[in-house]
């Protein structure tokens, strides 16, 4: 079975456990709305192609272990829109979950997908228990407090914010846990993953940045200048275009230097230039860098 | 240790562990306000019970089960008190999270503290790791879809709604989770255990609505009259005071006959019953069916 169909069967079997009969049919609908049609998935895609590199004997747990990274990361852009954030009306093309079903939906959809991405662990960890509590930790650093997303957001309330604490958590943190949590799920050791998934997790939001600035929203699927409209921390108020996309670049050359020796190494190297064309084509990079 | 140190002092760890220097610090206070100084802890009392009614022969990890279900409890109080749902301003008699540190640290504080409970699971975890599959899927049941806290909410948001689903989820699913934690916790068979946590729970909920009628908001240290302002299912509204002072008794009734025989049975007894008295005394409970 290829990446793509596996990570849609580990999220559709993570949803369907929650949407029985006695849910209340607003919230199933927001969770399902938050999670289907998804974007590029390229959390989930990395913690697969990590178990891959290191075995993946327990794909049953990968897959669960990969559903539960995106579903954290849907809760996120979920609580992300919420009126007293972004107040997004788009994301992904279609109204946002808050536009859509409402503000207290959304909150209550975003509580619902955090617990729903612990939950897939669990049912899937009764097979492999012993490799249960160290994906768990991974995981629950990746959002919570002092370095995840919820503490990256949380910057966003801070007078002050260095800029590189700040893309740490609200992006590294969950790529590297994704990475991390391939290995984990394959019952290897995690550490030398680590720097892949960080390194991408900033070059991620330094290309966030980017595009919220240069973008056309209709191709991007939500609204652009948002960073410079709620007086976000972003790159490319910081660096300017140009110092921005030389971070970029240097972002993505760390990310290709720190893939593990492995006999995949070659396949990591390729996945990590491809999603670097698609963030941020290498042609755009040279204008802005010249601008 | 008696219970109360107990609990103090695994949620002290549970926070330690997140808040350090390199958290947000609005963050890091927020999660702190919302903790402590506590309620009563009745879901972790009722945890450590069971567990110590079953042997607790692994107190590490009844700690971390007790601790867990405190701060999901609190992440739920958090976001109750959004703007989006009741706008509260107090909570135990200070400030709601929302009044103090804002809307946006609200909505964060309560994600960190969800996330923080399985942590904290986690954590534990590594010492009992066979134990940690059912103790995470009975916690996530508590609060996540279909039937969890977080779908008790979400029922509020429905034009229909059957007033027993909605207090099951809103309070008797993460008592029952508390009853069923601790005998996992302790290595025991939890089924026996759900009933009483049910039972209770949904007395708990319908004592809540009895107070937000009659209490005096200053001993109840949050507003009254939240239900009927908010047209919120509610036994006090759909009952009549009297009805639902019978219905909170006949709940007590059968929590009390629920108990599952142990040599503790009778500490048990006492326990549901001293909670009875301080949720509604009896006295008042006769009152409001005389009148």
């Amino acid at each position: 079975m290829d990446v793509t169909a596996r990570i849609e069967r580990a999220l559709h079997g993570a949803l369907a456990e929650g949407s029985t009969p006695g849910c209340p049919p607003g919230l199933a609908a927001a969770v399902q709305h938050a999670v289907f049609p998804g974007g590029a998935r390229i959390r989930p895609r990395l913690c697969i192609a990590v178990a891959h590199a290191c075995g993946d004997d327990s794909p049953a747990l990968t897959d669960a272990a990969a559903a539960a990274i995106e579903l954290l990361h849907c809760a996120s852009l979920v609580h992300d829109d919420l009126p007293c954030f972004d107040d997004a009306a788009e994301r992904r093309g279609r109204p946002s979950v808050q536009k859509a079903f409402g503000e207290r939906l959304a909150v209550l959809a975003g509580d619902a997908l955090i617990v729903m991405a612990f939950q897939t662990l669990a049912a899937a960890g009764m097979q492999a228990p012993n490799r249960l509590p160290a994906l768990l930790a991974t995981l629950a650093r990746g959002v919570g407090m002092p370095h995840g997303i919820a503490a990256g957001q949380a910057w966003e309330c801070e007078p002050r914010v260095d800029l590189h604490d700040y893309q740490r958590a609200k992006t590294g943190a969950l790529f590297s846990a994704a990475t991390m949590a391939g290995a984990h799920a394959a019952g290897a050791v995690a550490a030398p993953w680590h720097a892949l998934g960080a390194w991408l997790g900033e070059a991620y939001q330094v290309a966030d940045d980017i595009r919220d600035v240069i973008a056309d929203p209709r191709a991007l699927g939500k609204p652009t200048g948002r960073d410079a409209a709620l007086g976000r921390p972003s790159a490319a108020a910081q660096l300017g275009l140009g110092g921005a996309a030389r971070s970029f670049q240097r972002l993505i050359g760390h990310a290709l230097a720190s893939i593990p020796p492995c006999p995949r190494a070659a396949h990591f190297r390729a996945l990590v230039l491809a999603e670097s064309e698609r963030l941020v084509p290498q042609a755009v990079c040279g204008e802005l860098i010249a601008a």
